[in-house]
């Protein structure tokens, strides 16, 4: 598809304010004490918000796992290599990653999406838009051009529209690709501004050695390339990986399709935070779930101005973090469209003096 | 029942050290980057230490929600009086309050009981073990006897017993009773050694002026009872409510039973750390969910050494943040019972250099 990101980000309004308001009339008729939910209450307002619905349904929901490998693992900076990507793209097509075995508990769909794994598994369920075999070792130049950047970021901006008409009211992005915590701090570094040290964490469960090369490497790409970080299509393209470019689609396709899209760990909050660079009207559709353990996480929320409600320090990937979202939100559904004061023979509850 | 608190501590052993080190190896095996679930999979092994078994079904699991009414409501430090804990009381036995459309998604039996709920009302389901019609105001005296508390402490012992009987093997506190953020807030002042107002919040949405009354009820209470901060039992007494002494039996009786408990928010917080000065031996059968944002939680939860994973400000009560952890602890158990390693044909990722 041909995506022009400065017409889409002309398109985006924002949160639907009439949505927005009868949303918190209606939590103010719920009998509960009001706001006592916390932001359990809020997010269900956020996602009228981004609807354009005050009510509504978010029985029908997927996770969406893009999965693809990145050059720079050739410089040491993890325990396996693109084996196991082919492998877990593979699992999540038959149901038996951990990714599934959440998603039956989250009554969640998984829609794996094969956007460039190096050595693509034969696995039917498995979605083929693939860019290229993977990334190039940014260490040596860019990781991909700017025009598979853009393609990247098409496939999710697409997916999210198939969603859509498949029925979806909420999707959970998620990715698989070994070496993208590495991508992912790279990005986060240059878009962020800060030092690589200060944000690489150890992904998977790297050695301290495994962990300065993964720092040394960074370091590298980013001195090599040059990226201009103010063009979060530049740094993209030089740093990231398909997953990243394709899960910052997911962010802006749920945008222009007012279909609430839930942030997983890391990599996935990089891919929101490009996503906000590339189209900073695609923000408000973006919903948080958990504060994952690698170290860029706690920035990138800062600047989203969004507060997981989970924190229980968890890096598994696959989007596993944002099902666990899900049944919070369930739970904080059943009473908002469950009984009102009146249904109890009470009044509400009022500010005394 | 007769309580021997000390007979009672003596018997406690402490996690089995045995199904620990099972369920430690039980992950290792675990497809996933080892830790990669963070403290939910810590919150496993917790389960598995508790119970004494490495493999474990927490398919069947209750919240028990404790109801009582407070004397010293009397003082104006609530919006509402004992007729809304006679009626959410009345609304839990009948399945139509909040906790009971929550309990529905995590998969929960609620058991709602009438420890000294003072107008107690004609509702089948609504297990009554009433100590008394709602504790006398504090402000003037002891809020119960000695020989109350210790009896209201026995019912939660009890009730942890019937439910390890009927086949619970996971069970949330709760608790509804106009006033307890009052009688929690001062319990936890005295047994914290803290100034009142340091941690008392507005509970269901009190005013400044009410705000300043719960306060200086709380000042009073203490200055007019002078509990003895080395005795929980004589705090609980002079200061607490059934509800909280309940809930406190009940962590303790979990314990007895190796029955793991939810710890809700904070009056069912300052239960755990009731139960904890009683009987420091069951302090390991306590599973933390979520920090409420009354603002003693946070003080409850650092001395406890538990840090809950739910970050949602939440203040509903009546169990409803603890009901929030069950299908975050499925999840996790969902790999817990899942595929390992071999099933995949893949190794198990080894630190590498």
């Amino acid at each position: 598809m041909n995506v022009d990101l400065n017409e889409i980000n002309s398109r985006l309004t924002g949160p639907d304010a009439a949505a927005v308001k009868a949303s918190l009339e209606r939590w103010s008729l719920v009998a509960k004490p009001l706001k006592s939910l916390g932001a359990l209450e809020d997010l269900v307002t956020r996602i009228a918000g981004i609807t354009g619905e005050a009510r509504f349904d978010i029985g029908k929901r997927a996770l969406v796992v893009m999965c693809a490998d990145n050059g720079v693992i050739a410089q040491g900076v993890t325990q396996t290599d693109e084996s196991i990507t082919a492998l877990v793209a593979a699992d999540l097509a038959k149901g038996c990653s951990s990714a599934n075995l959440m998603a039956r508990v989250a009554r969640a769909d998984v829609i794996p999406v094969d956007v460039g794994v190096k050595y693509p598994p034969d696995a039917p369920g498995l979605i083929s838009r693939r860019i290229a075999a993977g990334t190039r070792d940014f260490t040596s130049g860019p990781a991909m051009t700017r025009e598979q950047a853009l393609r990247a970021i098409g496939v999710g901006i697409e997916t999210a529209r198939e969603c859509r008409e498949k029925g979806y009211r909420l999707i959970a992005t998620g990715e698989m690709g070994i070496g993208n915590t590495t991508t992912s701090a790279a990005v986060a570094a240059v878009l962020l501004g800060c030092e690589p040290r200060g944000i690489t964490g150890r992904g998977a469960g790297l050695s301290d050695e495994g962990l300065k090369r993964k720092i040394a490497a960074i370091e590298k790409g980013i001195a090599v390339n040059r990226p201009d970080a103010d063009d979060a299509l530049d740094v993209l393209a030089k740093l990231g990986g398909f997953d990243i470019a394709a899960m910052a689609g997911l962010f802006i396709g749920g945008a222009l399709e007012r279909l609430p899209v839930v942030i997983d760990g890391v990599i996935s909050a990089v891919g929101a935070l490009a996503a906000r660079r590339l189209c900073p009207g695609c923000a408000f559709a973006m919903i948080p779930s958990h504060m994952s353990a690698e170290p860029a996480a706690r920035r990138i929320f800062g600047e989203l101005g969004l507060e997981p409600v989970i924190r229980a320090g968890m890096r598994l990937g696959e989007g596993t973090g944002a099902l666990c979202l899900f049944p919070l939100l369930d739970m904080a559904m059943a009473l908002y469209d469950g009984l009102v004061f009146s249904d109890i023979g009470m009044e509400a509850y009022t500010p005394q003096s």
